[in-house]
């Protein structure tokens, strides 16, 4: 809890905390981390993609290893235990096991990924995706806000974004993949209990939507003559609400802004985010298509363009059921007999790392649900007995 | 024209034009500015505001002055004629009874105002108001979109922010106000008129508003634990045009963005601007209670947060009959027997000068009534006989 504290002070953010990929903020965040896995007898290595890693050997120098991990980045004025809380178990349970490393029948490797939220860059899982192997080379054309490229952003941070390959793991070098990770929702806390095993990750669709009009003078321009791009974007925001409940999905729009931006121009452009969930791929692709149709009907009505780029999309990752076993055998060594099952609605990187080797996750229950946001709180309480789960759980995965 | 297209040079925008208060470009127009009036045989200053004077003697020295101006400052991505067109057509027609000033009962004085939009500060016709001895002390709080506050700025710009009251005119002083403007309104093209006598500036008000709920994760907050800033937002802008199109005003939001603005995350804060005119005060004042009381019963089912802060209002102000017969005998003088009259539906710096000295204003035609955007367009016949009308409407006002 002292090094969520310690980490909640490395941000861009005044009077919040922002801490985003490729920045100093990542570097510092790298930093507090190889001190940490290094005092927990780690060998320890920054990857070609900025994750900082830690590595204990097991039985014998050499084996796969089991990756226990989770990220360090951030969304803008975040909480202190989305991804960090699950990096600091890692860390904290290879210490743990480091003087039982004789017995185990893989290595163990802790990693802090640098970038999951894609606050920065706006595609999301790149720590994660560049050790799985599935970097995608379009992403070098993504920019920040400020117009930085991303192979820029790679050079400022010292790496060198032509060897970005180099942080994929091959397959036979792992022996599976096991996250904590807080829930970020509230079922855990209406069910009364400390963790949960998960099932599946939903995955997510993202869309980068662009509704054109035309800018006018607000005073002279009379409705008839208007193509208030506002309008039809803000229409979309509520329809799309309305569409995802009624599916049973469930849409948001974090991003939205209008330009130019003057309190007396009608805005000749609005830009906004899509970010759409369900319990199946099926049903998310449903209503996409239904929210899609809605958009359109109305800016064809307002005389409005709308332009659709997705710039991420990943299938429903179910977890691995010999790992989800290892997860379930170490809630029940807290004494919890019944563990219970979530499927999260939240993407992690557990999802992109799936691609690579299998994984499993372990949910901790946090104060009514909340995250993404400075409120996002876990007891003391709830993360001692993850960790002692998330140790049980390593254990049962290497049959001890 | 030459000129115009020489200030879209001067520009803070890479591809646009943008120029807002106290800024180097700013500075760049006021230099191309005193240049011209230097060149029309005029005496050059700036003011304590930052606005671009000069001065042609009447019949005897000291007398009180017949001001011509409008203002170069822009809004972002603007056109090339929105109050240049007034600053250079005053110079010109300056320049034009130099060889008649002998004969004047007034002193010409010429000025470009720095600042009408308000794009820089939200609170608009700041170089205007401090000409008319209307600056609100309360400005000194403004601070712009990086956090620099208004008096950094005039130091900045090297002004004395504690000076800003010898910006003020004594009406004493000043013999009355004409301004030339294109009508930012499709009226004269309809009408097949190049030019019309202004009878009225409508007041505007102007509204910042937000509307505040929880930020939080995207995928794992269901609906019924939402309270999404954005949803109030997007409603209210649709409220807006609803009620300003049923009652007949004419209500805008120019600017809108949604907060802390990440992809996956439910939007905790939404701020907009609404800019607010009717024909009447009474109307205006009216439709604004209905705006408020859609937006507070959608925001109160929503349990979200809305405060709403006034960042400008102004009465409609009657352009003075002495200084509206001047402009109806310039515009005959071309050869329009009977001058179309307008009410504007824009704001201008002439409503602020109101304050001091009568006023009254010239329309010039502009294509399809765009404005505030880069197609704003004038023609080189318009201009031409604007200047004539402009030239004969001071000499009406000098009763020769």
């Amino acid at each position: 809890m002292a090094r969520c504290e310690q980490l909640a002070g490395v941000s861009a953010m005044a009077g919040g905390i922002e801490r985003t990929y490729l920045t100093p903020e990542h570097a510092a965040h790298n930093a507090l981390a190889a001190g940490w896995m290094a005092e927990a007898g780690l060998a320890t290595w920054q990857d070609a993609a900025g994750n900082q890693c830690g590595r204990l050997e097991g039985s014998i120098p050499g084996l796969p290893a089991l990756l226990l991990a989770s990220h360090l980045d951030t969304v803008p004025d975040a909480g202190k235990y989305d991804g960090i809380l699950g990096v600091l178990i890692a860390i904290e349970t290879a210490a743990r096991l480091r003087t039982r490393a004789g017995e185990l029948p893989f290595a163990i490797e802790t990693v802090a990924f640098g970038d999951e939220e894609g606050t920065r860059f706006g595609a999301t899982l790149l720590g994660s995706r560049a050790l799985a192997g599935t970097w995608n080379p379009d992403w070098s054309e993504l920019a920040d806000r400020n117009g930085t490229g991303m192979e820029q952003a790679f050079r400022d941070f010292g790496l060198d974004p032509e060897r970005i390959g180099e942080a994929a793991r091959r397959p036979e070098d792992l022996a599976g993949y096991l996250e904590v990770h807080i829930e970020q929702g509230p079922y855990l806390e209406e069910a009364g209990r400390a963790l949960a095993v998960v099932t599946s990750i939903a995955g997510a669709r993202r869309f980068h939507l662009t509704v054109t009009g035309e800018a006018r003078h607000a005073g002279g321009t009379p409705y008839e003559k208007r193509r208030d791009a506002l309008i039809g974007a803000s229409r979309a925001v509520l329809d799309i609400e309305a569409i995802a409940r009624a599916e049973g999905a469930i849409a948001t729009v974090g991003q939205f802004e209008a330009f130019p931006g003057a309190v007396n121009v009608v805005p000749g452009r609005a830009e906004f985010s899509l970010d759409l969930r369900a319990r199946s791929d099926g049903l998310r692709d449903r209503v996409w298509g239904l929210i899609l149709e809605a958009m359109q009907a109305f800016c064809s009505e307002r005389k409005l363009g709308l332009a659709v780029r997705e710039i991420h999309s990943a299938p429903t990752v179910p977890c691995a059921p010999r790992l989800m076993e290892a997860v379930r055998a170490g809630i029940r060594a807290t004494g919890d007999a019944e563990p219970m099952e979530l499927f999260s609605k939240a993407g992690h990187d557990a999802m992109a790392v799936a691609a690579v080797t299998e994984m499993a996750m372990l949910f901790v229950r946090c104060e009514d649900g909340i995250s993404h946001a400075p409120e996002e709180s876990v007891t003391v309480q709830d993360v001692a007995v993850a960790l002692d789960a998330f140790e049980a759980a390593v254990l049962a995965a290497a049959g001890l």
